[in-house]
């Protein structure tokens, strides 16, 4: 299934004990439907206030719902602030993380002096002028395959902190600055700690050029700051 | 004062017991930063979960706050869905509803088939397929001076039912429909009940031209459903 949700109303996508999590509510709708106590797996973990628009879940199930139905199923006992969008069959053996090969995120700043009452859960409010050019220019440095562990939060352990980014571009939608970036996975708050680091570009408190040098240091604390999370959206995983 | 504010989680601009307002919210605000007990007046009621771009609103104080610092003063207490955009002093006879002349409205419509995570407490989501040009050829009726009673909630009791509406005009802007509108003043749920009308007419359930039937009849009942109030924004004053 692809799902969106609104993430400002749970404490992210994985389950947790005494949590309202995203993975819970979709549990418990399939056993209102089924009464089948199922584990939906998730293409990609999600933070407590960060959205989806394409997110990507599977589980088992011997209901006799036709694939396609299972959407309109599910979204009339899902809470409003997640939907179904696509449902179909897939082989026993998929699993929407393992076979992830390219995922697409958003980040969205949202420049307001003023702070901004629609935009406080779905972006992040910037007050203070970014330079624009200095922000593109360090964009470049991150594409390709490097070890990334300047962008991961630190004390989180993983094999390998090499990832490929395949793109990562800037552009303005308004008041909205957004930022496109996909890769083959992503580290714990990679995208929020870009974010960051660029933001402190445009702010002028690092220079564009020294992204090549703060990728290089592998060294958390080089990079910016960890962006909020209201800003983050999945937006799409490839198979 | 011009305020701006997020009506989702408010039963309404005007204070009522044991309600969570946005007057309240207003004067408890004022009351942490002076003490005083003001009453808040505003140029426009709001209904639960309509929201405001432009509100304003005025009140008396004593404070040593000078008139400009009022907004920094006041959203350093204010919850983040309330916001001040500016401030200044006015004459102590100046009252934001009687003195206005002109009142600008947008009523947002959200055009999906799945329902919308992200708009649900912005925009009306409207799932079926509605006639624009349709809509379009209704709106024109509505301008100029009429007794609005067929857009008037029933049961209300006012002076008088006529208004002059000064534009009324949709526009598409992506999924979005936007209705906007302005008058010397509205009756109570009127830009919801012309959007309700329009949205019909949309639909195919009401001709544009008994647009024009339907304001003269002055009934309630033959003009379209109320629209719902997150759809609804109060965007400018004019004095």
């Amino acid at each position: 299934m692809i799902i969106e949700y609104d993430g400002s109303q749970y404490h992210g996508s994985q389950i947790q004990p005494n949590a309202h999590t995203v993975q819970a509510a979709l549990q418990e709708a399939i056993y209102r439907l089924t009464a089948e106590k199922a584990a939906v797996l998730f293409a990609g973990r999600t933070d407590t206030g960060v959205h989806a628009c394409g997110q990507v879940i599977a589980f088992d199930t011997s209901a006799s719902i036709p694939p396609q139905r299972w959407g309109l199923a599910l979204n009339s006992v899902l809470p409003a602030d997640i939907r179904v969008l696509e449902s179909e069959e897939v082989s026993p053996d998929f699993h929407p993380r393992f076979q992830a090969v390219l995922k697409h995120y958003q980040y969205r700043i949202y420049r307001s002096p003023q702070g901004a009452v629609f935009q406080r859960h779905y972006a992040w409010c910037c007050t203070e002028p970014l330079n624009l050019e200095d922000m593109h220019r360090a964009c470049p440095y991150l594409l390709g395959t490097h070890n990334f562990k300047s962008f991961c939060a630190s004390g989180y352990t993983t094999k390998t902190f090499v990832r490929t980014v395949t793109y990562c571009r800037l552009r303005e939608e308004g008041l909205y600055l957004l930022l496109d970036i996909a890769a083959d996975g992503f580290l714990y708050n990679m995208v929020r700690i870009i974010t960051g680091t660029l933001v402190d570009i445009g702010r002028g408190r690092i220079k564009p050029r020294d992204m090549e040098h703060i990728i290089a240091s592998q060294e958390r604390k080089n990079a910016g700051p960890t962006a909020p999370p209201q800003g983050l959206y999945l937006l799409q995983v490839d198979y």
